[in-house]
């Protein structure tokens, strides 16, 4: 590799003093415009990177974003990153993203790559088995403000943006007993995360609610991939009393468990009824049509990143931590239409 | 934001001199262990963030891997990921992701973002528009190695993976030609880019083999989104001489066709066969299940980090740019099986 090019280099190749490169290159009103662009020409010609030590003497930014999400792999996902990148460049701010593929110890790593490429804010979706959070210490010891989306966690001083997940649950669910569902199986991850728990939790709220009994054994669990759905299938075909409406955690484990059930010849929602969670596109190209929660990604997204950078800007300071719900609503499909009363 | 930590600040709580907290800090031999020791838990203590200006002095790596894609919102580019993901970990890199949403500018912004970030190398596929590749130069001025993948451009001294896209686009037009179809549309979006130009090219190299003539109104061009896919269907559906068949440059946009043509009650295949691109879930989704090519993604990420990293580590440098290719076949599903002599 190539020396780093420094002010030095410049300034010997302008034959100027180094405070006046470097005044230039941080566009201090002292140095006059074509002075600066002398400068500033040279400097990109000679591959000049801006210099974080300098520029961190005076606590500059990079008006860089770091974003870590579990996932890349889904919609739900792309669609929160796509409203978080509508706002981050509007505002002039550019992204890099780190995936922790579901791995405590790879969200660790990403949060120190983001730390040493000196981002401005961090927004945080956290791994399935996330529960010590010490590895964004450092942000918070340097005012570098912190925000949790989705998959979130309680940190003093850090505002969170979520929907209601134990809401959500609760109506799907309840829409299910209203179908008629009187055995309603739940498909999820076994994670102490906030989204999972909350929507066992509305699932099973649900059920008492209407007075039908919570039975452990119809919470299937595995990592909510479509191969996960397609297992959760051959143990129901299993069940010596199957269920007869599945409320699953997200849809594409709803589609690989609707599939299975569909090859083994289970009727659905003649058999067994079916809700999912996300809204994802698949969810109009599964037949019949999956009822979902549509959740609002690329509205989180935007939330988000608008309430970061306010705080990066000083136009809105968090001061304390504080909790966003966004609206989702449930879209009824064929899944889940027992009574044929579709409105 | 609190004042930046540095080498003077941790030698000045140690009462030791500057040059030994700097040479502990790059695990310099000459100071001893115990030494090391102390200081490498005092500056984490205190949060010093590792001094990219005094590495760079010697040239040191950021042990991180830069990623710049068109988009995350599709299995394919996820899939790459995960390959890239699954090389890098092993090898003790870290990655920081990208996406240019399609728009040239963004990939410059992007370009620049990976720059400063200091990235040790890059592995890039490029945005539907970009032809001008100037924004990659700071990178090769600094030897710092540059792989495109999928989406490529012809760039001195860089390598280049991809499949052959223009056998790929040949055969899976040919197998609907050898289905019947005499008359078969292409889907597509109007761009340079090299995959979409080789898609073509196999498409019309097949019709020319089996004597059939090119008709350009049946080149439909849109963004490739599943909505663009309705649009074509739109535009079929208007047609006075309807195709009997169509490919389509990617399995989204070839749903989203699907499912309009169905609702509008054309009968798939019998009276229009298709065939996609990718291999996307959603081909085993959608019902019939759609004839697509597999593109082995996860492979395409696995060989690009490990180049990019075999380069990095000097365990082969690559001098000249090659181009490696890897294999694409044909899936035959239900979508395109008009003699119904599925084997």
């Amino acid at each position: 590799m190539n020396k780093e090019v420094t002010i030095y280099d410049i300034a010997k190749r302008l034959n100027i003093s180094i405070a006046t490169v470097s005044r230039a290159l941080q566009d201090h009103p002292v140095v006059s415009k074509k002075t600066k662009k002398k400068i500033t020409e040279l400097a990109a010609e000679m591959g000049y990177r801006s210099n974080h030590f300098a520029r961190n003497l005076r606590n500059a930014k990079t008006n860089t974003i770091g974003v870590i999400v579990p996932r890349l792999n889904s919609y739900f996902m792309s669609t929160v990153i796509a409203g978080i990148e509508s706002v981050a460049n509007k505002e002039g701010y550019n992204l890099i993203i780190s995936q922790s593929s579901e791995s405590t110890e790879k969200e660790i790593a990403s949060a120190k790559t983001m730390f040493n490429s000196r981002v401005d804010g961090l927004l945080v979706s956290l791994a399935y088995d996330t529960n010590n959070l010490s590895h964004f210490d450092p942000f918070l010891h340097k005012n570098i403000p912190l925000i949790f989306f989705d998959r979130v966690a309680e940190v003093e001083n850090c505002s969170t943006i979520l929907i209601d997940n134990q809401k959500a649950a609760f109506e799907a669910t309840s829409h299910l007993i209203s179908q008629g569902c009187k055995r309603i199986a739940h498909i999820t991850v076994a994670s102490e995360m906030n989204v999972y728990a909350d929507r066992l939790a509305g699932y099973q709220r649900a059920l008492t609610a209407h007075q039908l009994k919570f039975d452990k054994k119809l919470v299937l669990t595995g990592n909510l991939s479509p191969e996960a759905g397609a297992a959760a299938a051959e143990t129901i075909l299993q069940m010596k009393s199957r269920p007869d409406g599945v409320f699953v955690a997200n849809d594409h484990a709803a589609v690989g468990c609707m599939l299975a059930l569909k090859k083994a010849g289970v009727a659905i929602p003649g058999d067994i009824a079916f809700a999912g969670f996300n809204n994802d596109p698949v969810s109009t190209v599964v037949e019949p049509n999956l009822t979902t929660i549509n959740y609002p990604g690329y509205q989180m997204g935007e939330v988000a990143a608008s309430n970061l950078i306010n705080h990066l800007t000083g136009s809105a300071v968090i001061r304390s931590a504080h909790t966003t719900f966004l609206r989702a609503e449930l879209i009824i499909r064929e899944s889940s239409e027992k009574l044929g009363n579709r409105k």
